[in-house]
């Protein structure tokens, strides 16, 4: 008994460490699927890097080393060294910079890259924190320069993909980090200070206002009532026309101005690429906390959930591969954290986990004898693309209409003496629990039609 | 210079980490695709397992410590350890055996599931083996039995998975490790040397009849004429059914003919699955290295790539999960292992990288003034389905087919003023230089149609 449980304990897997059952993991290919077929119907090319990096890349670009987990073997040979110099990466972002830099001149420019891998982080488990998750990101990366339609076509790949992902509505915030450091500067705040300003504007959704507030002038010395009236000025809502009137009509140096510009720019782009007005916003406060953004960020929210936050961010980076080449390649890129997302839609019901197979038809082994009548129509139907399962253990028919039930199998073949000598197979629809006879030589075109 | 020199090193990644630049990227990912979806096509489901188990799983199973890989954090916070529990996978069975372990009250059987993961083995990098790898398996998994059937079904996916991807004949070898083990009982061979003997047998395509020989008579002190009759015996040539006739007429005990008797079913159910005999053979040299192996056995090779080895092995085990459980759970699965085999193909020629992007459509940015129109014919096009990318950059058009031609684009629509006056496209083959004017409302079916 104790070995027993002890056992049970051993399989528990560490926590941090998602894992699906089938009809959970079906949901959440599916979800992968469409990501992958929207991403390849605007011509981004799939990479994939190494899970490992060497530790020298991954603390280049600043990764936290708390984060990073190395790897050593868990035994070395005689003379050998179990330590490693290498470690799993924590992003998509640093890979995608090493592979930049080592295959430049193999790869055509702007290139355009999808990648959908897992990344690690060594953080402490929490709810929504995973230390293993499935990233998908696109970058398009130019070769000393990046036109400003790029930054466009991003929030137009993500409308496509959440209407054809049809998890209820979006809307895509837009900002730009040159029209915040202009403002900053405007105001006051010197060099130094802009990084720390953007990092807690960044939080003002999750903190509010008083917090926000109270951090400007605790950690950056900015007076309460100056910087109530820097959110003021970021946070008023108008409409997308307005905010770039508003913006365009007020003084604030070069950098602000450049900003002002590239987001208009980016307005006009968005909309040419189709994308309806309801889906996108310009939302002043929207930061990105991370420090190599240097223009247009973004970030996604579902409408009915703001409490998932974003689900999809990104933004344009003046240089990607600084830290390994004197070359200037400009990027912009977003990124969907599909585990937490699709796990946080699953609990919401927004998913529906139904199916615990991917057949169509359950073919029963009502009576082996027929065996081989059985497995000729699951080739046929194989053949016509229907995914078919034959059922091969010696189980009662009852037995065998339960496994197709537990596993959600929307239809089931069934043939005893009677249908053989008829030359028919009984198609029972598990949905509705309907059954009819159906001639062999029906039986692809009728299945395709139960199906449909 | 010496610091660019530096840099440049930095991004050589580590050995035995393959990667692959976008147009052998695709045509790998094809591969995987073709893979996935005849597992689906026989009603597998998928799951993905972490890629870490604790390290307890990992050797319960009996990993080779020197080729696990554990996790570390790069640094600790105060008062945390920088060690963990956790090591990568080194091949999919052991998290298969810990997931059928934890979830079996949640899962139905016999529980059919194929994984496509990516595997980590500590190794010396050398040619042709690497450090980390992508296996696909399916596994199915019975709760107390599992029929015979099972092992004839598995041949009949790799049948289908192999004429799917087109790659030239192969043949799957097929055997029976109840069979062998009667057979070295018989020959006087004492249980504990049997899987010595199994171990050995198994390198005779390897390292030929008089190695194994003196491998036979040097470990297990069986005499050299013996151990020549042995291999005599397993290695003669029949065909399928005069193997059969001939074990059949051997008398060497009751595990012997249980072998033979198993053996004979899966020949039986594999022609009933419709899989040619030129396909199949049995050949009882075949052993599979590998311990949990406990009756039928396979591999596959590529008839004209023999040196390529087994691109997809496999068998049948008593019982996956002893290591954690006190119930019986016999399944029969097959991997294969598609990082080395598809990089084998791509360097013999049989597999041709040919486009670097999935984009079928490349919109030329001619005239800026016009891109309204380039992203509307863009956007009917995904509508439609077709890949299409569109250019975003302010180059001459030269450039642009420059662009084309390079990432292999095989049609490129241009419209500058002329076009546009007369509501046309050209269209471009890039592949035959020939180029048409397309009237813009007709471009979806005539672009289907080149694409065909």
């Amino acid at each position: 008994m104790t070995k027993h449980k002890s056992r049970k304990d051993m399989v528990q897997p560490p926590s941090g460490f998602p894992e699906l059952l089938p009809a959970e993991q079906i949901v959440y290919q599916k979800f992968l699927d469409t990501v992958r077929e929207v991403y390849e119907l605007f011509g981004f090319a799939q990479i994939q890097t190494p899970a490992v990096e060497r530790v020298g890349i991954l603390t280049a670009k600043g990764g936290d080393e708390k984060e990073i987990y190395t790897l050593s073997r868990l035994a070395a040979g005689p003379g050998e060294k179990s330590q490693t110099d290498m470690a799993l990466h924590f992003d998509l972002t640093v890979p995608l910079a090493r592979y930049v830099s080592q295959h430049k001149e193999k790869l055509t420019f702007p290139f355009r890259r999808f990648q959908i891998q897992s990344v690690w982080r060594g953080e402490r488990a929490q709810a929504d924190r995973y230390r293993e998750f499935v990233q998908c990101d696109i970058d398009v990366i130019g070769r000393g320069s990046l036109d400003i339609m790029t930054d466009a076509e991003m929030p137009s790949v993500i409308y496509h993909i959440f209407r054809k992902l049809d998890i209820g509505p979006f809307v895509i915030r837009i900002n730009n980090r040159r029209l915040l450091q202009g403002f900053f500067e405007h105001n006051g705040i010197c060099a130094s200070d802009i990084a720390n300003a953007l990092r807690i504007i960044d939080k003002l959704e999750k903190i509010g206002t008083d917090s926000v507030v109270s951090e400007l002038s605790m950690q950056l010395g900015i007076k309460e009532d100056e910087a109530r009236a820097m959110i003021d000025f970021l946070s008023t809502q108008r409409t997308t026309d307005e905010t770039l009137d508003f913006l365009r009509s007020q003084q604030m140096g070069e950098t602000f101005a450049e900003g002002v510009a590239e987001l208009a720019a980016v307005v006009e782009g968005i909309r040419s690429f189709g994308v309806e007005d309801a889906y996108f916003c310009l939302d002043l406060t929207i930061a990105r906390g991370l420090g190599y953004y240097t223009g247009t960020v973004y970030e996604t929210q579902l409408v009915d959930f703001p409490q998932v936050g974003s689900i999809c961010s990104g933004g344009r980076y003046d240089n990607l591969t600084s830290a390994f080449s004197d070359e200037k390649m400009p990027g912009v890129g977003i990124s969907i954290g599909v585990t937490r997302l699709v796990l946080k839609l699953i609990k919401e019901g927004v998913l529906k986990p139904d199916r615990a197979t991917p057949a169509d038809v359950l073919v029963t082994m009502m009576d082996a004898r027929y065996r081989m009548k059985y497995l000729r129509v699951a080739e046929q139907l194989r053949s016509a693309g229907v995914n078919t399962e034959v059922y091969l253990e010696s189980k009662r028919l009852g037995n065998q209409l339960k496994y197709a039930n537990r596993k959600s199998v929307p239809i089931v073949l069934i043939a005893g003496e009677d249908e053989i000598a008829k030359g028919v197979f009984q198609a029972k629809d598990m949905r509705t629990g309907k059954a009819i006879d159906v001639a062999t030589k029906d039986i692809v075109a009728t299945i395709q039609g139960m199906l449909k």
